[in-house]
């Protein structure tokens, strides 16, 4: 019989698929339990976007035609909202998806992508399922004075070499919440080969209220070279139908939507994205429980004498100086389940979402409870 | 500045997208029309399964969260059904994300895929997406006794060739509405060398009910490189909603889905899809109807002197003997959206979807009224 291993394409043998965060009917499943809370996958603690929900729940009657492949609605509100064209514009199911469509496009075989230590997991990912070599600089140390585990961007700007295609870019950063000021970004831009595409991978940029954090899509005009990448999973609270998009110059466009997926966005999701787009009421509410959970949960950590890494995202990153598997497995015992980050090089931290008030002191409660010696 | 199609992986300078069928809605903005029908993309004119939809809209409230990554629900169901395991499963953002799977897995340049001519126009498509080689083969002849268009399953044999690593079979086939016969296609199976996979798409299964029509389902066991994929997208009607499967041994099943994007089935596509399996009354309401227009549209083309390639489908392929794309241009313009087919390498036939009775007459008498002199 045929060992398929043998025939894969390049890459694929090499590829560990991307691990979840567990759901929460899965642990139940297993543990027998109830009442479990999941603060694992950086969803949104109050639920989805209202306008957002009915607007997905009104179309379900005609869900047996094809979505509008062109997105041509949602594209144009996006366009607007952006001050961009549509043809600058391209929908995915999810940002990861208009990432991996970069991957296809332009990684292969003998060429590379550089990005961070602590960055996305699906960087890597993507990059070796298009046959490519990751290069993987490394991360500001834990130490730092001001940014913790953060991009280094000199050290990415060493990595680039010939065979660089791709560099990606979080920002804010996913696990770490670590976060670039608009000056470093943008002389990390200018010094950069303009035949290097840049993906500015801005998932949680509606959560950031810094002033010096800057907003991509206002560079897109300056660089033919840069995508930025945004998604609906996270404050627009659409993570379970898939939706995100991205933005680069027209040209770039056109050869990166060469390899979408017809129909990839669904029609709830393109209805609901185009309704949430509107919904300034919840994303304000969803931006003001953050800020009061992030305060919530570092005072949590403080008072358990846990460092953390400041976050400027809708998570928190904390270092419990031990094995963190075992913290978590523990944790999931006790109904409550977070994200370890061993697979992001982080085998000593655990990524906790931040939730209601009430989640986020079950989740003290817990974590107190099963650190207790 | 750089020229970006200079720098693009293997094969993606030389993709042509899919081209959907044109959305009623788009079309009535571009003409200034209303009360168009659509029989273009081959969607079930009854609408969405009532207990699918029910279910999509049932989880409308949760969909802040992921969908379940593992689709662990929807495999259990699926297996039960097929009489598989769930590792024999693999979910897809409509069957042709699983076909985009094993093109991914197992093309690259230097490889090659065989297929027929005149069949679903995404097999090119990925395997060009891959940087793998196109290899056609001819489909029987116009004038072939039994099954003219059809596949030519020897002259497919007689392409492959040391650097074929997969075979796309459609069955029934789409734009043909041909399909072939358990007997044929089992001699093709035992045939092939057993490192080509084989990837039978089975979209339309659900219509047929001849006899001698094969179920692929039941060679999974003998063939461990076969892949059967199966859609909801026709007969279930959500096509809306994006989702299909592939079953395979669970070695292909493992590699193909490293590939897989984490959370590409939406979380109302898993709940509908779970609940459209157990729509028997649905399934029955839709295969009857799909018999009656077979019936009304052949008998509308006799009366015309019209030839049409007879389908197994929900779908019929006529041949106008003219330039179908001039009479598909009139028919827009009459409010009847079809699909002219020159990019399956049919310039001088149009497929016509099987719509409700009433759609299928107003079809027919607006193509009586363009065609006539």
């Amino acid at each position: 019989m045929t060992d398929f291993s043998t025939l894969t394409a390049p890459g694929i043998n090499d590829l560990h698929p991307y691990v979840p965060g567990k759901p929460i009917e899965e642990l139940e499943r297993e543990l027998g339990l109830s009442g479990t809370i999941k603060l694992a996958s950086n969803e949104n603690p109050l639920g989805p976007s209202p306008l957002g929900a009915q607007a997905a729940a009104d179309v379900i009657a005609d869900i047996n035609l094809y979505p509008d492949d062109s997105g041509y609605r949602l594209k144009k509100k996006l366009a607007d909202r952006h001050g961009l064209r549509s043809q600058e514009l391209v929908l995915g199911a999810g940002s990861s998806d208009v990432i991996d469509m970069v991957a296809r496009s332009f990684l292969a075989p003998g060429r590379n992508a550089v990005f961070s230590r602590y960055s996305f997991a699906m960087y890597p990912i993507y990059t070796t399922a298009a046959g490519a070599q990751c290069r993987v600089a490394d991360a500001c140390p834990a130490d730092h004075a001001t940014m913790p585990y953060g991009h280094d961007l000199d050290a990415m700007a060493e990595l680039v070499d010939g065979d660089t295609r791709v560099v990606f870019i979080a920002n804010p950063n996913n696990p770490t919440g670590t976060w670039l000021t608009k000056d470093r970004l943008y002389a990390f831009l200018q010094k950069l080969r303009d035949d290097v595409i840049v993906v500015l991978d801005e998932a949680y940029t509606e959560y950031v209220t810094e002033a010096a954090f800057p907003n991509g899509v206002a560079w897109l005009a300056e660089f033919p070279n840069l995508i930025v990448t945004r998604t609906f999973s996270k404050i627009y609270g659409l993570a379970g139908l898939r939706v995100g998009y991205g933005m680069a110059s027209a040209p770039l466009v056109d050869l990166i939507s060469r390899v979408r997926h017809p129909f990839n966005v669904s029609m709830p999701a393109l209805a609901a994205a185009e309704a949430a787009l509107e919904d300034v009421e919840f994303l304000r509410r969803s931006r003001d429980n953050n800020d009061q959970g992030l305060a919530q949960l570092a005072a949590g950590f403080q008072t358990l004498g846990l460092d953390y890494i400041p976050s400027a995202g809708n998570f928190i990153t904390v270092n419990l100086r031990r094995n963190a598997g075992e913290i978590y497995q523990k944790m999931l015992e006790n109904g409550v389940i977070v994200r370890p980050v061993a697979n992001y090089d982080l085998p000593e931290h655990l990524r906790v979402t931040v939730g209601a008030p009430a989640e986020n002191r079950r989740f003290l409660e817990v974590l107190e409870r099963v650190l207790a010696p």
